[in-house]
C-alpha cells in the first residue's frame, strides 16, 4: 500500500536509503499520517511539519544508543512510525491504546515521557552529564519548538548548558507557532535571523568583504583591526543570542530539505560542546488545510480528508468563558485578560478581538503570567489568567508568593480541570483542588454547569482577593436544576432533598451525582444532592444542618483523593465530631492514562453508574 | 551622630543634595548599616553594595509615584532608610518588628512584597501595563541582580517585555553573586561584557575605525558596506543578548560612582520602551570583612564590628547533610548532587569539594534543577537535589511531570522546612508536606533528629523511586530516644508508651512532642509518643494497633493544617471508622510573619508549652 513506508519497521531500515528515497518515504508518511489521524483524531499539523527532520535524525543518529528527546512530544508520531509502531496508530490516544506522546514504557526509543512544554533541554543535559560521568559515548539530542524554548525552564537550561559546555545538540524546530501564533522577543529575534538571511552567512560575508578590500598594508592592517574588533569580539562571543551564553549556533536550515538537514546534523554531531541547530519547518506541511490553518489542525478529532474539519455547532466551555469575560469587560474597564500561548484553547481569542489593549499573550510562561497578573492587580486592574489546570502547576510558587501573600485580586480561570481524555497523564487537571487548597487567602470554586460558571465569573468581580474557578474540558451544558440567581459567597445549594445519604459533589461531578441519583431512585434510595460549589471556604452552616439530618455522607470530586475537597469535609466532620459515616469518591492517587473521559471515569469509579454502585454498597 | 543621614527622613530630603553630599550620605549609611545589622543580624553585604544605586534611584525618580520594585528584596535596607524607616532598624526582622524585605503593608514606598528571586520584571511590567491602560505617567523600575535574572520567570518576563515594548527600566545589579558565586552562561556573558569594555564602547570603536580608514571612494564604499553589513545587522538588533530580544542595553556603569549612575538613570528615563541598565556593584562595599567574604556576610547574626563574624562551633543540619551525602558518594559512584545557587546554604559545598565532577550548581533555576535531575536519573545516576522548602515550590510541576509520572529515583533534600524564623512569610517551609502529599509515587519522610536524618539518607539509596526528606533550619541535634537502627521502610516508631492519648508527631515536631510530654507528665498525663517519620505511606499496622488502644489522637506537624500529615491520619481514621477523637495541631492556614522560630511557634501553638496546654484542654 505504501511503497516505501511498508519497508520501514525500525530505524535500521532507513540507514541505507538515499535522500531521494527518504523524500519518497516522507511522502508516504504524510499520506499515512493524514489518513490515520483523520480516523482516530490526534495531533496533526506539528507531525506533518517534522517528517524530514525526524527521518534525518534517525538517519544520522543511532537510536536508542543516541538519545532523541522530544519536547512536548505531540510531534513524535513520525518517530513512532519509524521505530516500529505504525500498526499501533489504529489505537492512537485511545483507552488502552498507544499514547500520543513519547512513553518510556511503550518503546526503548522513547527516551523520556513528555506532555508539558520546555523540559527537553534539561532532560537531555541530565542524560548527557550522566554519560560523561560514566565515560560513555553517545549523542544526545533535544528537539524543541520555538514556542517551547521561551518557557522559563528551557531558558534556565540553556543558561546552564552554555556554562557547563555539555556535549549535546539542541534542534530548534522553528515553525513560528506554539499551538497558536508565537509571541515574544525571542520569537521576533528568530524571525529576524531568518529574514536577514543567516548569521553564518553574514559572518562569511563580513570576512569576504574584508578580504576583498583593495589597497596595501595600511588597508589590510585596518581590515584586520576591524576583523579583530568586530568578529573576535562579537562573533561568536556576543553576536548570537545563543552564542553569547556559550552555545554554538548553526542555521537556519530548511527543515524540508532532507539533504541539507542531514548535512547540518552531521556537522553538529562532529562539534564538541553544545550546539543549537535552527531548523525552519512549516506546520501542517503537505496537507493543504493544515498548512493554511495550523492552529485548527494542531489537535483534531476525526475528520474527512477531502473536506477537512467540519465547523462545530456546539460551544465549548472555553469559548463561553472568553465570551462572558469579554462582555464583562465591556462594562468594567479594569478587566484585563492573560493567556500563556493558549488564546484559542482558553477562548481568550474572543476577548482579544474585542479588547486588544487589555489582552496579553505572554507565550509559554505560566510563572511570568501569574506574577505579571499580580503586578497588573497592584496597579488597579482586575486580571483574569485563563490557563489549563495541569499547566498552572508551573506557577504554584507564584500563586503563593506573588498573588496570595498580599491577597492580590487575580482570578485564575482554570480550564481542563479533571480528566481531559486522550492527552493522558500529563494533561489531566487532577491536582488543582489539592495544590490550591493549602494556599491561604484564595477562594476556589467550581460550577455545576455553564450557566453557573457565568454566575461565578460575575461573582469574581466582587471578590477583592485571589480567586480560582475551575471547569472541565468540553462543551457548554446546562443542568437546569437548582437556582440560577446570583451566588451568595461561600454558599452551597441543595439540588435535591432526599434522606439518609447526602452526596456533596463539586464542579462537573454534580452532573454525575444527579445521574447517579436517577439510578439510585430506581432502587428506592433517595440521596440528598448538594452542589458544593466552593472548595474553600466551605458552607459550614448548611453542612452542619445536613450532617445532623443524614446518616451517611459521600463526597465526589474529579481531583486526586489527597488534599482536595474531601480533605476539607473530612476535617470539618472530625473537628465537630459529627456522628456520620463518610465515603470519599475521587481520582485515585496515581497517574491516569489516556482514553476518552467517559471510559476513564468509568474505569476509576467516577461514572454515574459506578458512583451509584458504590453508594448502593454502603 | 550622622551628619548627613540625620537629615534624611524621606526621599524628598535627598532631592537637592549634590553628588558630593550624596557620597558623604553614602558613607553615613554604610556606617549605619554595619552598626545596625551587627546588633540585630540581617542581610549585610547586598545592602552595602547598593548604597549609591539606591540614592541615585531616589534622586532621579519620584517614589512612590514612580515605582521601584526590588527583586528578592533583601537589598532594600538603604531604600528603607531613605523612606523614613531608619528608626525601625532596631527591630529589624524581629517578632512584630520591621521586615527585612519590602512589605506593602509597611510603607507606600514598598511597591511589592518579595522574598523569592526573579519576580521583579514581571511585577514591574504588570504595573507599567496597567499604567498604560490608565494613561497615567510614571516610571517603573525593576532592580534585579545578575543571579536572579537567570531565574526562568525573569527570562520569561524579558522575552515578554521585549515583545510588548513596555516603557520600563530594568536595573541589572551585577555583583557576580547570588548568595554564593554566580554560575551560568549568562553570568559568563555579563562578565565578558565587563572584561571587554562595553558594548557601547565597542560600537563607538567600530565606527571610529571605519571612519578613519584612509583611502578614496572605493575604501569608504567598502567601509560603508562593512558598516551596513555589520552594525545595522548586528547592532543593536542582534549584538547584545538583551537587544536581540528587544530591550535597549546601556552599560556597564560603575555602581559606586554616584554621578555616573545618576546620569545613566536620567538617560534611561528619557528613552521610550524597555531599557536595561547594567550596573556593576561590589557586594559588601565599604566593610572590609564583607568585601572579602560576601557570601559569609550575605545574611548574618549579631557580630562584632571590629572582629567580624566569629566562627561557629556548631554544625548546621545543612552541613551535616552535605557531609553525609559526600561520604555516601565515596562508596556509591552513581550519586550526584545538585543545588540551585545555594552551595553553602544547603551544605553541598562540602560535596563539591570532594566530588567536583558529580556536583552541579545550576543557578537560581529550581525547575531546571528538578528536570535535569530526572535526566541524570534516566541515565543511571542517583541524583540528590538539595533545596529550600519554599524554593522547591517553583518546581511543583517538574516534580509531578518529570520525576513522578515515571517514578524516577530523584531524592529531594528539603532544607528549611517548617518555620525558618526571621526571613518571614516568603521563606517559611510550610507547604511542602501538602504539595508533595498529593503527588503519586513519591515517598516523603522527615526525621526526628539529625542522627535519624543520616539513616534516612542511607535509606534513600535503597528506594528506586522519588523520595523527599525534609528537615528544619538550624543546628544538628540528637534526641537519643528510640532506635537508631536502619529504618524499615514506611515504619513509625513508638518513642514513649503511655496511655489514653497518642501523639503522632512528624519531623522536628517529635522534639516538641517529647518536651510537651515532660510537661504533661507533671500533670499526670502520660501520652504515647510516636515518631511518624513517613508522611506517606503511613504505617497502617502500627496506627491500627494504637487507635484501638487509645481514646484520643493528636497529630503535630510544622506544615500548614490543610493537605499535609493530618490529612492522611484523618482519612485513615475515617476510612476505617476508628472510634477515637482526633485533634490536629499544625500551622494555621495563613501567612506567618517573621520573628525567631521559638517566638513564632509559641504564637501559633506549636511550642512544647502550647502543645501541652492544648492536650490538657482536651
Amino acid at each position: 500500500m505504501y511503497k516505501y513506508l511498508d519497508k520501514v519497521n525500525s530505524p535500521q531500515d532507513i540507514k541505507n536509503m538515499t535522500v531521494d528515497e527518504l523524500d519518497l518515504l516522507a511522502k508516504d508518511i504524510r499520506k499515512f499520517l493524514v489518513r490515520s489521524v483523520s480516523q482516530t483524531g490526534g495531533h496533526l499539523a506539528s507531525n506533518l511539519g517534522v517528517v524530514e527532520l525526524t527521518l534525518a535524525l534517525h538517519k544520522v543518529f543511532d537510536s536508542p544508543k543516541d538519545k532523541i528527546v522530544w519536547d512536548v512530544g505531540h510531534q513524535s508520531y513520525v518517530h513512532k512510525i519509524i521505530t516500529g509502531r505504525k500498526d499501533n496508530f489504529k489505537s492512537l490516544r485511545q483507552f488502552n491504546g498507544m499514547s500520543g506522546f513519547p512513553k518510556e514504557s511503550e518503546c526503548e526509543h522513547d527516551i523520556f515521557d513528555t506532555g508539558h512544554s520546555s523540559t527537553s533541554i534539561s532532560v537531555a543535559q541530565g542524560i548527557a552529564c550522566a554519560r560523561d560521568i560514566k565515560k560513555e559515548e553517545s549523542d544526545v539530542i533535544a528537539v524543541i519548538g520555538d514556542g517551547s524554548i521561551t518557557g522559563g525552564m528551557a531558558l534556565e537550561a540553556l543558561n546552564h548548558v552554555g556554562y557547563t559546555n555539555t556535549d549535546m545538540i539542541i534542534i530548534l524546530n522553528d515553525n513560528e507557532m506554539s499551538i497558536d501564533k508565537n509571541v515574544g522577543g525571542m520569537s521576533r529575534y528568530l524571525s529576524s535571523i531568518i529574514r536577514n538571511s543567516t548569521v553564518n552567512k553574514v559572518k562569511d560575508e563580513v570576512e569576504k568583504i574584508l578580504q576583498v578590500s583593495p589597497g596595501g598594508n595600511i588597508i589590510s592592517k585596518t581590515a584586520n583591526k576591524v576583523k579583530d574588533s568586530i568578529i573576535s569580539k562579537f562573533i561568536p562571543q556576543e553576536c548570537s543570542l545563543f552564542e553569547s551564553i556559550g552555545i554554538k549556533y548553526y542555521g537556519p536550515v530548511d527543515g524540508h530539505n532532507t539533504k541539507e538537514i542531514i548535512e547540518s546534523l552531521n556537522k553538529a554531531k562532529s562539534k564538541k560542546g553544545p550546539v543549537l541547530l535552527h531548523v525552519i519547518t512549516k506546520k501542517g506541511k503537505g496537507y493543504r488545510y493544515a498548512e493554511e490553518q495550523p492552529d485548527k489542525y494542531h489537535g483534531v478529532s476525526k475528520f474527512d480528508i477531502k473536506n477537512g474539519i467540519k465547523a462545530s455547532n456546539s460551544v465549548s466551555i472555553s469559548n463561553q468563558v472568553g465570551q462572558k469575560l469579554s462582555e464583562m469587560a465591556n462594562e468594567n474597564e479594569n478587566i484585563v485578560a492573560i493567556t500563556a500561548a493558549m488564546p484559542s484553547g482558553t477562548g481568550l481569542n474572543i476577548f482579544e478581538k474585542n479588547h486588544p489593549n487589555r489582552y496579553y499573550d505572554v507565550g509559554i510562561a505560566e510563572q511570568h503570567a501569574t506574577t505579571f497578573a499580580a503586578g497588573l492587580a497592584k496597579n488597579g486592574m482586575k486580571p483574569y489568567f485563563a490557563v489549563y489546570s495541569s499547566f498552572l502547576q508551573r506557577a504554584y510558587d507564584q500563586i503563593i508568593h506573588d498573588v496570595c501573600i498580599t491577597s492580590k485580586p487575580v482570578t485564575f480561570l482554570i480550564d481542563r480541570a479533571g480528566i481531559v481524555g486522550n492527552d493522558g497523564e500529563t494533561h489531566h487537571g487532577m491536582f488543582d483542588l489539592s495544590y490550591l487548597n493549602n494556599v491561604p487567602n484564595i477562594t476556589v470554586m467550581a460550577p455545576k454547569d455553564s450557566k453557573e460558571l457565568d454566575l461565578m465569573l460575575e461573582l469574581s468581580l466582587k471578590i477583592n482577593s485571589p480567586v480560582a474557578i475551575r471547569y472541565p474540558r468540553g462543551n457548554s451544558y446546562y443542568l437546569e436544576v437548582g437556582s440560577y440567581d446570583p451566588i451568595n459567597l461561600y454558599s452551597y445549594e441543595i439540588l435535591c432533598q432526599g434522606k439518609d445519604i447526602v452526596i456533596l459533589a463539586i464542579g462537573s461531578m454534580v452532573k454525575n451525582a444527579l445521574e447517579a441519583r436517577d439510578i439510585l431512585l430506581e432502587d428506592g434510595i433517595n440521596p440528598t444532592i448538594v452542589n458544593a460549589r466552593f472548595l474553600k471556604p466551605i458552607d459550614k452552616e448548611l453542612l452542619d444542618r445536613l450532617f445532623k439530618d443524614h446518616k451517611k455522607v459521600v463526597t465526589i470530586e474529579d481531583n486526586v483523593i489527597t488534599g482536595g475537597f474531601s480533605t476539607n469535609i473530612n476535617k470539618f466532620i472530625i473537628d465537630n465530631k459529627y456522628d456520620i459515616d463518610i465515603t470519599n469518591i475521587a481520582l485515585p492517587e496515581e497517574f491516569i492514562p489516556h482514553g476518552s473521559a467517559d471510559e476513564i471515569y468509568n474505569s476509576i469509579g467516577l461514572s454515574p453508574i459506578k458512583i451509584a454502585e458504590k453508594i448502593k454498597s454502603l
